[in-house]
């Protein structure tokens, strides 16, 4: 049995009717303060609402895809609450933890990590999939249906979490999500220091290893701008295409000519993915 | 004759089918080098648009409303271009630039300073109603006519441009604006530095004294957040209420229950605006 969770607002604002609420709690997974943003539209104030899940990439906090992706002004109108989780454990102070933009602080890729130091605090699997969750029920008017997207590195987060918990999310789509970690840099470099050296691990965390694996057979919704970037190194959307194509996993796999990595790139086409998940949302179970 | 001013193109990011590029300029009018933002909606690919000057508030650059107020889907539904000019001179450092947030770099008030040292490089209303415009015409396919619009010290910028030149644009729209900097302390402060004790010159930047003195009677149309942490001190603008009133000019105001100051409150409004422009720039002279 959980106790409720004491929450401190940091701030709220009115945004498109609704408010955007930033609260301060402290983690039990991560053992550290953790800040995490949730977007209640207007419909909350009367209603239970759906809420879509948003996974940050590397870098982001949990006000970045608030303040650029323009998403309230959509879930204002749908009635969809959204979340912002933070993207590592804060606060904490671990060997190299602050050296690197793609590895530590802002960048945990939402694994549970096995080795030390890591494991003590980053257990971001568990954060978003149990804890926060909990909290989110106690605490806001929610109907209990899920949906789940992020980007890059958020975007793997989206679809390992949907591959490994069949039937738990309405819906799951990504922007430019990292779909094969286990052969990035990006993924390697996180999953050796997180995971170690055995791969039986990685693969948990791998999207395209999780569909050949065949757990669930949810649809796939990804957006990928072609003028990205890591398009290249680390995001190689070919894969996840192949590997769908050959476990028959559906995927809608749309390329976005002269579109970046950035949130123009996203905030461009949000609105299509809010209102799948809408859809997806209200759908009977 | 102006000969034709060289750009160096910073960045240029596909946005809603259209292109956010950020430029930059040896501007003569400042005496230094300037960054500036453009969105060029799609139908800028074949035809000449209408332009939306955006001039920012206190401790912005351009770049602040491009990422955050979600302006570029509406303009390129609407085919309009809109250009955000930095907020000060940049790369100078006179005596005590840099040390407020509300004075200085970030802090023009969009005037030309006659006061040393401020004079040498302060001189933006010169910047945002000549050299920049002569600029974009060159460079731009602009077909010639304008609308303006700003939030906060922007809001007070976009308010004087257009009080001051008559005819100029199409319309003028501003979010919680300092409809009264000779009596608010953050104008008091920026007019004492930049034109001295002359308060002859500061009623020449000051929305109400010009709206009093009538020299144009173009409407207003300004939004104002009521749970504005500013309101009160800064802003009043029960101040430009009354002397619309007083001077038969034309003022739509709209108080908005529970909106702050910040870009979630000009995100959940900016549409109204730009359709408001588009209409005003639709229309024949």
């Amino acid at each position: 049995m959980t106790m409720s969770e004491s929450l401190e607002l940091v701030s709220a604002t009115k945004s498109f009717g609704g408010w955007l609420k930033r609260y301060k709690h402290h983690s039990r997974a991560l053992d550290c303060e953790m800040i995490f943003a949730i977007y209640l539209p207007p419909q909350a104030e009367t209603d239970k609402v759906p809420l879509l899940w948003w996974l940050s990439g590397l870098t982001c906090n949990d006000e970045n895809f608030m303040q650029k992706a323009g998403a309230q002004r959509v879930a204002a109108e749908l009635g969809m609450a959204i979340i912002c989780p933070d993207t590592s454990p804060r606060g904490t102070d671990l060997p190299g933890e602050h050296d690197s933009y793609d590895f530590g602080s802002g960048a945990s890729f939402y694994v549970n990590a096995s080795q030390a130091p890591w494991s003590k605090h980053y257990r971001m699997y568990d954060y978003v999939t149990e804890e926060l969750p909990s909290v989110a029920r106690q605490h806001f008017p929610l109907n209990g249906r899920e949906a789940i997207s992020g980007h890059s590195m958020g975007g793997h987060g989206a679809l390992v979490l949907a591959l490994r918990q069949p039937g738990r999310y309405a819906s799951v789509s990504a922007f430019a999500p990292v779909v094969n970690p286990i052969v990035s840099p990006w993924g390697q470099k996180a999953f050796t220091a997180y995971l170690g050296e055995d791969h039986g691990k990685w693969t948990q965390y791998d999207a395209c290893e999780l569909i050949a694996k065949g757990a669930s057979r949810q649809p796939l919704f990804i957006d990928q701008g072609e003028a990205d970037n890591f398009l290249d190194e680390q995001l190689m959307p070919e894969r996840i295409e192949a590997t769908c194509e050959k476990h028959d996993h559906p995927l809608t796999l749309r390329r976005q000519p002269g579109y970046d990595h950035s949130y123009f790139f996203i905030a461009t086409f949000i609105e299509d993915h809010l209102r799948y998940h809408a859809e997806h949302l209200q759908r009977k179970r």
